[in-house]
């Protein structure tokens, strides 16, 4: 930045780019027109960062957007809150959400409670899958129930197997099964670089709720 | 799984449980309550994973939801689509949106028409930060803009490090500059475990966009 290259590299510079700029265009449609396969994806968003709910929200938006129908099982209370709802709630045609957690899981101390409930959001989870005029499912929050055990890890994976091809199904929640990933399509990890917490500022309306 | 443990056992089982539980839930309540400051923060989602546009979508819905007032300035044409435009369009006077990129980067092989480009958006940017009816601004895909020196990341820190004490700003994008991520109350990087890319399948509506 502190010398002012003469015209002629400056030129160059911009020649080279130009050249770059044409070989990956060139190479990223050689990669899309290999891509013939339209097909449901299972998606996964892991990781001890945040913004895996938050990009699944995203996600359900995007497809109401486009008149696709979602569905949403909430394993565990408190991921979404009171800005998805209100939003959701402009689209009721296209929006199911059933909240089958009792609670953020170490906001209760009562395992069998926690596991009647996994087992109720997990067969809405498997209605909402089988019900073909839905065209994307979010399982939020799945990954937790598996790693608490609260659910057997083989039916889920069996009801995920099993999925209408054209579905989009989305399981959120730190720690997923390794056996999850395997069986995803996509799999997306957010680790935390930092995080306010640290330096003591509270959670904020519009950001974590 | 296979043994079925015996009663006192199972008993055991749920009270080691409970305690842990009770201990975690102790922890983030003294951790929550040390949280007393309300400030807008300055988010960065970067990696080369998926969901770093559409965890920032998803923030601008839910602050939606509340309410507030989001601005997005995209730096780079192509990361928001017509399933955001869509739903964004249904709250006209909560959004406002600049689409300033001219293409994807590798779409262009004319630095300099990006440049001016980067230029104009980070102008609107500067606007929107300044405009205190805003209380969400989204600088979509700003982080490839400084990757490619496209505007002085001084002059970017500056107008970042100058937002008013309550606004939230998010930056988007792959390679995050590190005078970035320190100056952010909080950085995610999102990446990639798993792409259906590899196995053939191509881009989805209503989940590549």
């Amino acid at each position: 930045m502190s010398d002012i290259p003469a015209a002629d590299t400056e030129t160059e510079v911009n020649r080279l780019h130009a050249e770059k700029m044409l070989r990956r265009r060139a190479a990223r449609e050689r990669m899309m027109a290999e891509k013939t396969e339209e097909r449901g994806l299972l998606i996964v968003h892991t990781g001890p960062g945040k913004g895996k709910s938050t990009a699944a929200f995203g996600m359900a938006m995007r497809a109401i957007g486009h008149g696709m129908k979602v569905g949403i099982v909430q394993f565990v209370k408190g991921a979404w809150t009171s800005g998805e709802r209100a939003v959701f709630e402009r689209f009721p045609d296209l929006v199911e959400i059933k909240a089958l957690g009792e609670g953020f899981t170490w906001n209760t101390a009562d395992r069998a409670r926690d596991i009647r409930a996994a087992e109720a959001a997990f067969t809405e989870a498997k209605r909402m899958i089988a019900d073909p005029s839905f065209k994307l499912v979010i399982l939020d929050e799945l990954n937790i129930v598996l790693r608490y055990d609260y659910l057997p890890l083989d039916e889920v994976l069996d009801a995920l197997s099993a999925k209408p091809g054209g579905l989009h199904v989305v399981v959120t929640g730190r720690n997923a099964k390794p056996e999850l990933i395997e069986l995803a399509d996509l799999a997306t990890e957010m680790t935390m670089v930092k995080h306010p917490f640290r330096d003591g500022v509270k959670a904020q309306k519009g950001i974590e709720f």
